[in-house]
């Protein structure tokens, strides 16, 4: 991965977790105006709101349960205070102990570091310039994310497990309430720019705890099963 | 599906849903002893009583939603409960009109008549007696379930989705507190002997909302794109 040499000051804010980890300015170094964490998203903030929320959230939080509940746990938290040790977490009333095994194996499982997390921003946010539909970036922009990932090819982001082609307009589709792309893992335990990308909601699902190899022999010996009855 | 010629009296209970439909005896005509509605149960109940819970549940109730409120609904209710239309539901304190759409849709299409939900228990039962290291059936047991679905062949049942034999050891595994086993629907939305099953619970998953059939022809899309690439 190419780097952009970035500002990294200090961008103080209000949350409880600055102390474990503090936000850091990823402008270009010498930038001009305010210091931002997220200033690639800026543009996209203006065509769709959501989709930057989406990518800001799913980047840096951990999906946790769908309800908050002493037992079931927080729902979303950042992703590197997971790396906190059990009793560190406890200064932040954060208990592990209380939550059930598999509530916390799962938020565990979930945890990132903060630069990961800020590069998994940015190829989402490449990603999300190829597909189809998408807004044209604006030239700062895609200078910045090409600088890390490469020259943008439109219409090129597919799903990363069944290889279709994804149209940015997926983003504001929904079925049941739940929309119908996802930000997927090609190693389900993964959360870094390489194994980040977008999938439909229906692959996500069915690939499941397997990576997308072990997802592809898979169903390679379901419809050798089904050919050789 | 050939037919037993059943004892058919009514079986009274105190269930608030009886006025909607008596439970019938399923023993056979002229059968000696008490009536019973799962008599071919009794034995899988000795053996190990959560498979025998797991194959009445699976064919009588819905599926509803994993936690009990006004706006998610009840869990569980009977199938044939849920053919009644809205205002008929409101008889038994059942307020369709007070559920979110998208559950009011789940629920309806797990309905299914008393007749069907009686076929789909037998079909499962005799569908478990022909897993590897199931318990061998008592002959008249055997000889019911035959009657309606044909001769057992033991060691021949298999997940309906991806073709692998199943094992009766399977009920008793759990990951994460889920059972590895479920019961599945070649067609989702038809709850009738001749459409379940016995699936992987990571097959069902995968299966989603399509057909098998559909299912087979989504992955054989997959990895043709994989392989072309």
């Amino acid at each position: 991965m190419k780097m952009n040499e970035l500002c990294h000051e200090i961008i103080s804010s209000r949350s409880a977790y600055d102390s474990i980890q503090p936000k850091y300015c990823q402008l270009p170094k010498g930038h001009s105006g305010k210091h931002s964490e997220f200033h690639y998203l800026d543009h996209l903030r203006t065509v769709q709101k959501s989709v930057a929320d989406k990518i800001k959230r799913d980047s840096t939080m951990t999906t946790g349960a769908a309800w908050k509940s002493a037992e079931a746990g927080p729902n979303r938290i950042l992703r590197w205070v997971m790396l906190l040790s059990d009793s560190d977490l406890k200064h932040y009333e954060i208990q592990m102990d209380k939550l059930k095994p598999q509530v916390v194996a799962k938020l565990r499982e979930k945890s990132a570091t903060y630069d990961d997390c800020m590069a998994v921003a940015k190829k989402l946010t490449w990603l999300v310039y190829q597909m189809n539909e998408a807004p044209k970036p604006p030239q700062d922009i895609r200078e910045y994310l090409e600088n890390y990932f490469g020259k943008m090819v439109s219409g090129s982001t597919t799903c990363i497990i069944c290889k279709e082609k994804l149209s940015f307009s997926l983003f504001s589709k929904a079925q049941r309430g739940k929309a119908e792309i996802e930000t997927g893992h090609i190693s389900p335990r993964e959360h870094n720019a390489e194994n980040v990308g977008f999938a439909h909601r229906e692959c996500n699902i069915a690939q499941g705890n397997k990576t997308v190899l072990e997802f592809y022999d898979w169903i390679r010996g379901i419809i050798k099963r089904v050919d050789n009855r």
